[in-house]
């Protein structure tokens, strides 16, 4: 193997698009939806042998697999010295109907970073790592991207195994269950840089035809649930002036919190994404209700101010109508700020391989902001169609996604070589 | 026996209060919560539990019992002529968390009736039945008084049969899978009259003090299914001016419905009752969403002008976040005037008992409108506490329950002797 001394040694090294679409393709194809797309909820039977699929390509990449106790996988290249690896990846759970790009192009994008390496024979000074973290979306098990939080020391790990999800299964029977926990320790780990490439999941760099967004932060995300209890009642004859509906109040909410987003502008986005109501029959007044609010902005204090405001609302109208309010939050992350020199190198690497990029905040929670906790690090976006995620529909075009692994594969070289 | 010649021949008649609490209380306890109340939903095993209670009270009772096709199980305790029987009875299916009372009060005062009747030794000229409906809540299959409905003949035995309920089974495949259906014809029954006792479900009687509603109609009742589609995306990156979600749309609607059934006052209730979203998840906004809208009113033009304007509602804001809707009725039926002779017998029994009594409409559907079709018909109320009603704390005072069953044994008797 040659051992590079500068990026500028290996300027003509690609990555190999149709292998990273195979792989993309295959990993799509494990859980896949009958009318398209993927579902994999964290720690289900289908994420378990996604997760199986995935940990096999690396060994047959050569690289050295290991697991901790919540179930994230890391499989590390060694390097020319013994140093603290330089760190790629992302996520392979989904939500419940999802493309097959998100969180897993990261994932997949580093093992086609290694497997171009090893073909050019390529030994890097720093080992290279890639890794995917269990529970990214946070779909299944609140807070979202728990296995990455967890790993960087900012989640007791039987806090996280005790969380119960969206079926009253806990992630810690789930991991025993699929057999998916190791034994490495977590919430320690040694990562020189860490670098995640990402569908963007927006509208923005295709709407301004760009090809890859240098992300210099992530919005502060803001989950919380409320549980209302008023009283069911017969529709038919309780007049309007006696009710107690738990239902009329959530919507009440879910209304003002779309006017809110709209009076805060700028980056604030608001989202009433699950209403579960009780009895939820067409001729009961709903007893009780359980509903969840995500607030984003880039700006902590605007987002704090939404939050109290969005609460203030559920207490009055709660109030008004005799419903008491629960509340609990299901995950809180202020806003994070990206390594510039890492931000910078993005932007460097796309302007060499003829890439046009722009700087910008993700909307998105990502791994790569939990890693920022412990490490320089920083995101790669490519476009995503029509802004589309989240939804079978999702897709991202094959340039793109070669575009944004051969930037991956530069900066990650660079980071490896300094 | 002896054969009373008017109803001046009975006057001390009583019904014995211990042994309908007694009846009461032991089919409250088939399909018992485990916090107090009831659940029976048409069909399921409970129900089947319970109309197989019914049903060996009624033999022991010597009642001669026929089931037709759609499940309405008649009792018929024979008169000195053969003549068209005079009729009772109400329902037992009950919603997903009921109290004990709703329906089978009606049911079991009508055997508590017969067996005062059968201990007397009185023989009354025409025949007397005692019946229970099928489906009368509507709350796994729409519409709701189905059982009735197909008994006068009001809807096509297949359609009913065809009907698919809210888990995706049908009424036929529930009643062959309990061996629940019977071999007598429906759609043209023979009955003189037709008179039911029921709990009030409001709170008219005990805001005023009073002890029998005699009741003159029915408010009329239309239950819309509304399908929406939009498209699921994620909450973190879609902008808001870019969203299709369904879920808001179902809010705003919900509001909006409030607001209407302000508006328009009197008696116009109007529920938004059950929601459904899809994924349903904290971090993607809503794609689809399904959800119910209960509009009731004693006045038919006005119940159809709140009905377009809710229609024109949906459609509009849909339009402007671009969802789709598709709109299905699960029931409608106009105001029903109940026959004004069973009215004013009803006030006088309940006068000449001792019970204070007002004329009143009924908020909720009841088996009496559909018997209504066929024969002069009519109802008794009696007060439920607090108004309350489809919930586990819905009561009404025995002494209440004792007063009804007497009004509705005199007015029984009277027509049966007529």
């Amino acid at each position: 193997m040659q051992t590079p001394s500068s990026p500028d040694a290996l300027p003509g090294l690609r990555i190999n698009r149709a292998r990273l679409l195979a792989r993309l393709d295959a990993l799509g194809r494990v859980g896949a939806l009958p009318g398209g797309g993927v579902s994999r909820l964290a720690l289900t039977d289908e994420d378990r042998r996604g997760r199986g699929l995935v940990i096999q390509w690396m060994r047959e990449l050569g690289l050295r697999v290991t697991i901790d106790a919540i179930g994230n996988v890391v499989g590390l290249r060694p390097g020319a010295e013994p140093l603290a690896p330089v760190m790629t990846g992302s996520h392979i759970d989904t939500v419940r109907a999802a493309g097959i790009f998100d969180g897993n192009l990261g994932v997949l994008a580093g093992l086609e970073v290694v497997e171009t390496l090893n073909e050019a024979r390529v030994a890097t000074r720093r080992p290279l790592a890639v890794a995917f973290f269990t529970n990214e979306e946070g779909a299944r098990f609140p807070p979202d991207m728990m296995g990455s939080l967890v790993y960087v020391g900012g989640m007791p790990l039987a806090q996280a195994l005790a969380t119960k999800g969206i079926d009253g299964l806990t992630v810690g029977e789930c991991l025993k269950r699929g057999a998916l926990a190791g034994s490495a320790p977590c919430g320690d780990p040694e990562v020189h840089a860490f670098v995640e490439l990402h569908i963007e999941q927006g509208p923005k760099l295709e709407r301004e035809g760009l090809t890859i967004g240098a992300v210099d932060g992530v919005q502060g995300i803001s989950w919380t649930e409320y549980t209302l209890t008023g009283s069911p009642n017969h529709a038919g004859t309780t007049p309007m002036s006696l009710r107690r509906d738990a239902g009329y109040v959530v919507a009440n909410v879910t209304c003002y919190v779309r006017e809110l987003a709209r009076e805060l502008g700028g980056a604030q986005v608001a989202t009433v994404g699950a209403i579960n109501l009780k009895p939820n029959l067409v001729n009961v007044v709903p007893g009780a209700a359980v509903f969840t609010v995500d607030l984003r902005n880039t700006d902590e204090q605007r987002l704090q101010e939404a939050e109290r405001l969005v609460d203030a609302r559920v207490r009055a109208v709660a109030a008004a109508e005799d419903v008491t309010v629960a509340r609990r939050t299901l995950s809180r992350f202020a806003p994070v700020r990206f390594d510039p020199a890492i931000v910078a190198r993005v932007e460097r690497a796309a302007r060499e391989l003829g890439h046009p990029c722009t700087r910008m905040p993700s909307g998105a929670g990502h791994d790569a902001q939990m890693l920022a906790r412990v490490c320089p690090a920083g995101m790669i976006f490519v476009p995503s169609e029509g802004g589309i995620s989240h939804n079978i529909r999702e897709r991202t075009a094959p340039a793109d996604l070669e575009a944004g692994a051969n930037v991956l594969l530069r900066v990650l070289v660079e980071l490896a070589s300094g």
